[in-house]
């Protein structure tokens, strides 16, 4: 069975989870320490960055996009219509351009700030440093942002790339739904963006992420609730 | 004829440049002043980040990744084994790793910090704001690292991401020419980088980067010489 290496607070992780559920494959989940990576992990990842997914075929790949892509080539094939990758050259960049911003540009500029100052520091005790303040606030006032985007595309769209759900939804999905772990969604920006959270959040592939628990941080009392 | 959306020192402009020569596509170039991007501009791309593609069919395509996956998928198809995408999903997947090292992580770590700091803050004059001495420390600092990784892999694999020339081998010329056209590449790091980057720099594609000239930045004086 492959092996996925991850953590249940990280954004990353948890979209390539969704990924594989979508597709309804079964993975040994190995769940490392964020923020205290070691050599014999820098080994399998050069960049240190969760997750990473082995595969039976004893192929090691890493960055949640990538392993996405890898899968959607191996596993996404069988699902034809519902391969999360849209059928067209053009929908797909489209797709790509949405998984790129929610990993790459809502990541960088709220989700990554957020958890790591707010949860995994914590986590990693002496060696994590203290909270940064300065990167907390850049956190709070830049998803306010990224919500009222996600909501521009769901007043315009069925799903966040088009008609169908696509690796779109489930990048926004898996940032979102750390966020909404630690209570820190602004859901008052977006009546279209709850809506659409609502949809994904109901889905069989969700149900593992909706039940994660992290030792020492626990979810925000709306968390599982499907009428948040 | 489809239009490119540019800056002559923007290495993701650079990196979708290279594969549109190296499928022999003409597009009609159009420079985009960095850090000045207007309304107009966040219209084609609302992360605001060079280069945007736009294509014959109307379709506009952002961000450097996505573009070159694009490209692949509608005209990198014609050129069968020379694809610049490798034929395995295992093969894929590592050159997409490497797209995402060097176009993500060098960029960010390294390319962006000194090209903003050296030079578009000059460009853009009052609107710029002055250097910042922290930036370039880092920058020069991290780049050690990542012509060291580039020797390593280059001391393995006749191209980067393996026996063919790839989105890799270009992503990363894109990163290591925007730093070299300002002299700070530190060649001495690494034997093997440096006859890697002198096989790719002696490709017709890369003709037109390095006769990139930007008013008021001249090159360093190797930047053209295969010999450097």
């Amino acid at each position: 069975m492959p092996t996925l290496y991850h953590h249940p607070l990280s954004a990353p992780s948890r979209y390539v989870r969704l990924v594989l559920a979508e597709y309804g494959e079964e993975v040994t989940m190995t769940e490392v320490q964020p923020l205290l990576r070691d050599e014999a992990f820098l080994a399998l990842n050069p960049a240190g960055t969760l997750p990473v997914f082995a595969d039976d075929n004893e192929a090691v790949v890493s960055d949640a996009a990538v392993i996405a892509e890898y899968l959607a080539e191996t596993r996404g094939v069988r699902f034809g219509e519902d391969s999360l990758m849209p059928d067209t050259a053009v929908e797909r960049a489209e797709a790509r351009r949405l998984v790129a911003w929610f990993g790459q540009k809502m990541h960088s500029e709220v989700t990554r700030l957020l958890v790591n100052e707010l949860v995994f520091k914590r986590l990693a005790g002496s060696k994590g440093g203290s909270p940064d303040s300065t990167a907390i606030r850049a956190g709070r006032t830049n998803i306010r942002y990224h919500i009222r985007y996600i909501n521009y595309l769901a007043e315009r769209r069925h799903w966040l790339a088009g008609r169908r759900l696509s690796l779109a939804d489930l990048a926004a999905a898996a940032e979102v739904s750390c966020l909404d772990y630690i209570g820190e969604v602004p859901w008052e920006e977006g009546e279209a963006a709850k809506a659409w959270y609502a949809r994904i959040k109901s889905r069989l592939s969700f149900r593992p992420i909706l039940a994660d628990r992290i030792k020492g941080a626990s979810p925000s009392p709306h968390y599982t609730d499907p009428d948040f």
